[in-house]
């Protein structure tokens, strides 16, 4: 469970090797001084290249940055819908859900955090693109809201307002989870699970 | 409720007026660009000054994000004070901060930003004043819910963890919170305190 494997199934489906290498250079880089302090050679000096190999990847800064969000949002998106398990009831699902969620934002915490404060700086169709991606997050939780609001084993009296807060709850775990902090993301997931159960009033049998 | 009287009011100790002008640039350039991105000649040309005149006021672009977190900081731990009025019952004082502590990262969502997402540009010294400002927030919070578990009103079977998330919620609405949006800081407060209320199992009499 150490960083390295984690990061390299984090940009797994990014290739060749080039093109990964500048991505986890990027994210490096945009956290530790911000999107618009990073300059393409700033990153392709930290991934051992020249600015001109970067261009053979990556058009533009602004395209790394784009990569780097859809890479992110796609894997926390096919977490959710990975929890969505056909035969399980409502409960089980919401409480999958955010452990995988929590989890996600826990251990990829750096690339979260980017690409939650630097969305500012995506271009505008780019942008429109990542905000396509974050409503069927939202869809996705709500739809499992809902389903337990219909069977009885919630009670919400605001659907939208709860899954907003819910969604927000996990991925601020970016911002404070610390990796030589007192908990695992494993035992953050399991917290929050707990408590959202109770944001959505359901009670254990 | 316009957006002025409340950065005005936001600001009020700073003074004099230019050192005032100043904090506001820095926080609408830092807000923008990011710490690392800006210089002290964009801050002193977005209040009006040369950078010359900026010096007088603060002897670096630290000083002035220190000035603007120390500000924020706070803030928001005199709004948590002031909802610990003696004689309320520990519901209704941990509704009561989790209101006033919602609603002020709505309506100073920017601040509220910069001063969470640029910590790690702080000199050390600086830094650790803000830690410091931080744990007594942490344990504003934590009291709360240690009367209302010790007075039977909450079950909370982890107090720190439930510390942790409560804040993080409450942060998080600087993240997300849109002064355009189709709910008011009001009703993003009132919306909260419920969940919070629900987080630490309390039930309504």
């Amino acid at each position: 469970m150490g960083a390295e494997p984690k990061r390299t199934e984090e940009w797994a489906d990014v290739t060749p090797d080039a093109a990964r290498r500048l991505v986890t250079a990027a994210v490096a880089a945009f956290a530790e001084r911000g999107y618009h302090a990073t300059t393409t050679r700033d990153i392709a000096g930290r991934a051992g290249m020249s600015p001109a190999a970067l261009y053979i990847h990556y058009r533009t800064k602004e395209d790394l940055l784009y990569r780097i969000s859809i890479v992110g949002h796609r894997a926390a998106l096919d977490l959710l819908r990975r929890a969505r398990r056909p035969g399980t009831d409502p409960a089980t699902r919401l409480a999958d859900a955010v452990r995988a969620f929590v989890r996600w934002h826990a251990e990829h915490h750096t690339t979260a955090r980017v690409v939650q404060y630097e969305l500012g700086a995506l271009g505008e169709e780019h942008y429109a693109e990542i905000v396509g991606l974050r409503r069927e997050t939202d869809a996705e939780i709500r739809a499992v809201i809902e389903d337990g609001v219909a069977s009885g084993d919630f009670a919400v009296p605001d659907v939208p307002g709860t899954t907003v807060a819910v969604l927000s709850l996990c991925i601020d775990v970016a911002r404070w989870f610390n990796a030589e902090g007192k908990r695992t993301p494993d035992e953050v997931g399991e917290l929050y699970a707990g408590l959202v159960l109770r944001m959505v009033g359901h009670r254990a049998p």
